[in-house]
């Protein structure tokens, strides 16, 4: 039986992995490596050294493959739609890549970015690809250290207050409104700056960027001055590197 | 100056330990111990392994502390007064530790189970201990695996659905309701199996005890079926062991 490791790798930091996912790692014959195009060789980087750091070499192979393109542009109804297109091209994808490139006995594995189970489609996919039925495989899951507990560290401080509750949204989300019922929010995938409308409520926010890379940058404060500051920071950043990955925690100020 | 790391551990499994934390493991002299009396002592046993494995001997010491008494059955509006007289005390213990224990240019280390960001009081304790001003220090944090991360990967699924938020959240909250505004939820510290007054709800729970531990026990399914199932699991594995820690995830099921 074919079997494949789902390995959250962390995200940025390649003293992240845990040894849960170095050993996974050494177990794998065959790496499935999907590029997202120009902006993101850099991450297909780190995860060839992070194989070349900890694989013995000769031990493995380096499949890899492109990301079908998503419809970006899409908005507001045409959304799902197009995320729920690109997820069928890639399950295409993965079948062809399980079927064809990893032989009956041997082990594959994905390199996930961060925790699997946070935004990320790997899982959603896998479980597509058995459902079609054309290609059998075993599959585990290797928990990683997420973009979150890593912006949480950074700024040494937890997620949710005493006894209280957190709820990690996205930047779409938020634009609809501030969540109910919750006072500390983390947003990802957040691609405008979305606590720009909330610059006139009682809220800190402590933002990162590139975090656990050489390049990450961290701000905090309260969010009508750290506000201001971030744009410029986020608008310098993505310019100098022409691609930008950011975090932030909103938390509501206890009213006195 | 005095250094400190508050290190995350992982919530069961040693091998969810990082390479960076192992790194800030090797990096110290002092580690402090907290201990929670009886019941939770393979915690502490469990602490101890790692550093034996990890950390070349002669070349560390452990200092133990007995953690505060905290008043558990404090309810309702007693129940943050309680909690901060508990996390006072707390800091007492640990500015007592890190005065006396620690020299000027050595570094201690607190290991934090799971991730230190999510239902952990060693960084607020710790800034609390700084703004005594009676004993001046550094500190780091090195996020660790949570125990959500891993339920989601034994249970080989995400937290959030497609494009939709996560809450976290405690079982005391869960008692005052379900969540507003997500139907993804996760549930942490929950002595009473809260989960039981949702069972009439189109409800999945995916739930795990001792994750990443011997002991483990995960079960999951539509919450009619599998709640009765998992109390039941829950009572056998709680009389067997003298205690428990588990987390769930409830998941509401799209509407047709
Ligand atoms: C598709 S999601 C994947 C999340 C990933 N599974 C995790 O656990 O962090 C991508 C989003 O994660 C966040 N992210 C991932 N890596 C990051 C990093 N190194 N610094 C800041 N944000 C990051 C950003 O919000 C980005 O839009
Ligand atoms: C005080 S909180 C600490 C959480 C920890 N910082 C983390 O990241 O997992 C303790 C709660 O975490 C959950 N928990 C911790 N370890 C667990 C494990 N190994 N299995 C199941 N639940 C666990 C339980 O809900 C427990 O009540």
């Amino acid at each position: 039986m074919r079997k494949i490791h789902v390995i959250g790798i962390g995200a940025g930091d390649p003293d992240q992995l845990t040894l849960q996912a170095v050993r996974a790692m050494r177990d794998t014959d065959v790496f499935f490596v999907l590029g997202k195009g120009e902006v993101k060789d850099d991450l297909v980087r780190l995860r060839r050294d992070m194989l070349e750091t900890h694989v013995p070499e000769g031990t493995y192979r380096v499949v890899e493959a492109r990301d079908p393109e998503r419809d970006r542009a899409a908005e507001g109804a045409a959304y799902s739609p197009a995320v729920e297109d690109w997820r069928l091209a890639r399950a295409g994808i993965y079948e062809r890549l399980i079927a064809g490139e990893l032989g009956e006995d041997e082990s594959g594995a994905f390199l996930v970015w961060g925790d699997p189970s946070l935004y990320d489609s790997t899982l959603g996919i896998l479980e597509e690809v058995l459902g079609r039925g054309t290609v059998a495989f075993e599959y585990d899951v290797v928990p990683g250290i997420s973009s979150v507990s890593s912006l949480a560290a950074r700024h040494r401080t937890g997620l949710n207050r005493v006894a209280r509750p957190v709820q990690i949204t996205t930047g779409r989300r938020l634009a609809e409104g501030f969540p109910e019922g919750v006072e500390d929010v983390v947003v990802m995938l957040d691609a405008h700056q979305t606590f720009r409308r909330y610059a006139d409520e009682d809220l800190d926010i402590y933002w990162g960027a590139y975090l656990g890379t050489p390049d990450e940058i961290l701000d905090s404060g309260p969010i009508a001055e750290a506000g201001p500051r971030i744009e410029r920071l986020r608008a310098q950043a993505r310019e100098r590197k022409g691609w930008i990955m950011d975090t932030y925690l909103l938390r509501r100020r206890p009213r006195p």
